[in-house]
């Protein structure tokens, strides 16, 4: 084999580039971990981006008291990644492996190649790529806690409404990657799968996407593969509602994290595509096209439920969606960050789409189960949706730029 | 039920938007026809789209001599849907099923919904959606051309480097679905199929991406999820070898259409992962950073395969890539217009990764087949890449306002 001669010159400049993106990368995230504007950093360095054509250098910042990728703008694309941890693993062994994953995560969300990245080129346009981790139940049996002592999380009760899959299900370590670049994800995913085999095995892959990162204004809502526009009523980052809805707090080793309840809901689109306008509106109990409830005329108008229609019914159906939904304290409601999915096609035409629905709350008991069994005993939409995987994980904490994500809860 | 009470109030509103962004997509789709200009459309209508956050408007044209989606800038996200013919279908069917796929890519590309749209607000969002159709060899039998006519297109001959499976190869009809939203693109494959399955069954779906739209500059060259630059050599859009390495001529019935090669290419990452940068570079030709050939500078030098190292030996191996792939005569080469996959990962952690490869030139036997015969015989990049689908299709040529794709053919 003939080697390049001018190899070594140009290894030089990469190193160059790198350690200017490295540099860049250490000046954000200084700067949002010291005034802890985790939630607001991803506008300003989208808005710093500048051009239509340079969403790829942006960048959230890694370290502050919160995981990123919860109270970011949620990106475009994302990829959760169950794993299950190898026969054997106890405290040492879950440590090392979120240490290299913390600093996998460091770099690669900053526009750095990940340690033995063999893509490095791959790792330049981070495109506000955000990795979160969060521990199953299994992870918290496998590191021990003494006895009688608690895990925070367990699985979730069984609702009569589910159809869940084990290939959807369960997990004892999740991986959320998200950004606006699909490319990114699937970098970013690679590193992160070959540097945790060794210590876990993949138990599921669900890939999500919303609207493309330059496709309508970040303050609109989205709307979901059903059409439906999908958020409106969601604590708003930044916001105090949005702070006691989702960080735990109380000073434990879990404060500053969250709790993540992934659902895999199906959309039987065959036939919610059967049902009219009307029908489908009662059932959600918001306008299809501008998502107002049917009591007003814009989306965000509150939802008047006692309202009565001229033959003395509720104009909102004590079954639709939205009455189901309802949690008056909006410091009690759950944080969703939902994404679509969209699978292969059957060879007699029927999709298989719906929603990776990922809520994040402070108390999964306390927030999102009654909420759940709410739904699960009367919603309309129920005909139209079925949750096919549930999987349910601690999100522990941020961490600084000499920390790394688990250090409280595992150190 | 409770019907809402401003429902036609709220319909009337609905259909004064619907006919305002009709308007706009004949403005923009006539224009185009008349001045024939569909290669440079894309550029005209992203930059009218304005700010980082209006791509969702942007309309690519779906009139003119061409069909869309092959000379259009590549967007960031399609799929390409292989499909079968019911049994019995005849010339008359296909005729039928062609006008009718036809109408719902003419409404769906210019932000109008389907005809029988069931989530017509999903359609308000084109980001540039295009829609391409070709028919395959099974097309061609079933609708007949007389005794002893040889239909335009046919299977490809065997190359030793195939390990082609059923589920990725093949097919009577192509739907190639691109647009710069995932979301958009999911929408436009469920309008197409609900109108398709009574005509066809579904063969397979094959997804990919590109980068986001906002991510990097058009113009430049995109990574692939090797990390390579892919398509430095590329015939471009506009210029006259372009117009003859792709657009059939001859005033036949196919005259203004194309040929497709759409070959699934699995990427061996767990060994191309293994190799060092030297060994990549060498196989390939060109840097991996910067995508100059090993004898340049710049991405876009000539490369000098005449060029010798000190030890006599050429400076690009007469094994790379760059130069088995080699064609002089610029208005003969292939038409690339490629993307990523990316699906699921096996419990051991090996992706499922790779490159849709579509291939775009006005005569497959004289363009396509040599190269790929060179690639085939001694390419070094073959130890990392394998052939795992195949599928040919003739891309008829596009339509005025009163016709449909494969009039020509068929009608």
């Amino acid at each position: 084999m003939s080697n390049p001669p001018e190899a070594p010159g140009r290894r030089e400049a990469v190193a160059g580039v790198r350690a200017e993106v490295s540099r860049r990368g250490v000046l954000y995230g200084g700067a949002a971990a010291v005034a802890g504007v985790m939630a607001t950093a991803g506008r300003a360095t989208a808005a710093q981006a500048g051009s239509t054509a340079d969403g790829g250098t942006a960048v959230e910042a890694f370290h502050g008291p919160h995981q990123a990728g919860i109270a970011t703008r949620p990106q475009a694309h994302a990829v959760f990644l169950g794993l299950d941890l190898r026969r054997g693993a106890d405290r040492d062994s879950v440590s090392r492996m979120m240490r290299l994953l913390t600093d996998d995560a460091r770099r690669l969300t900053q526009g750095r190649p990940a340690l033995a990245d063999t893509e490095p080129d791959l790792a330049a346009l981070p495109a506000r790529l955000t990795v979160t981790f969060g521990f199953g139940p299994g992870l918290f049996a496998a590191v021990g806690g003494g006895p009688g002592r608690t895990p925070p999380v367990k699985d979730l009760p069984a609702f009569k409404i589910d159809k869940l899959e084990e290939r959807w299900s369960g997990g004892d370590l999740l991986v959320q990657i998200c950004a606006d670049d699909p490319l990114t994800v699937a970098h970013a995913l690679r590193m992160i799968v070959k540097d945790v085999r060794s210590f876990a095995t993949v138990r599921w892959t669900q890939r999500g996407f919303r609207r493309a990162a330059h496709t309508q204004r970040p303050e609109l809502t989205q709307r979901n593969v059903m059409g439906q526009l999908d958020g409106t009523v969601n604590p708003a980052p930044g916001t105090p509602d949005f702070e006691r809805a989702v960080w735990i707090t109380g000073g434990g080793p879990l404060h500053g994290g969250t709790t993540l309840v992934l659902r895999r809901i199906r959309a039987e689109l065959e036939s919610w595509d059967a049902a009219d306008v009307v029908a489908k509106e009662f059932t959600v109990g918001r306008r299809l096209d501008t998502g107002a409830p049917l009591t007003g005329r814009q989306e965000h108008d509150e939802p008047d439920f006692a309202r009565l229609t001229a033959a003395g019914l509720p104009m909102i159906s004590e079954y639709a969606h939205i009455r189901r939904a309802r949690v008056e304290d909006p410091g009690m409601r759950i944080f969703r960050r939902v994404y679509n999915y969209d699978e292969g096609v059957s060879a007699g035409g029927t999709a298989d789409s719906g929603l990776i629905f990922a809520s994040y709350q402070a108390d999964i008991d306390r927030q999102f189960v009654p909420v759940q069994r709410r739904l699960a005993e009367a919603d309309l939409l129920n005909e139209w949706t079925t949750p096919i995987g549930s999987a349910v994980f601690a999100v522990p904490p941020g961490c600084g730029p000499d920390g790394w994500i688990g250090q409280s809860l595992l150190a």
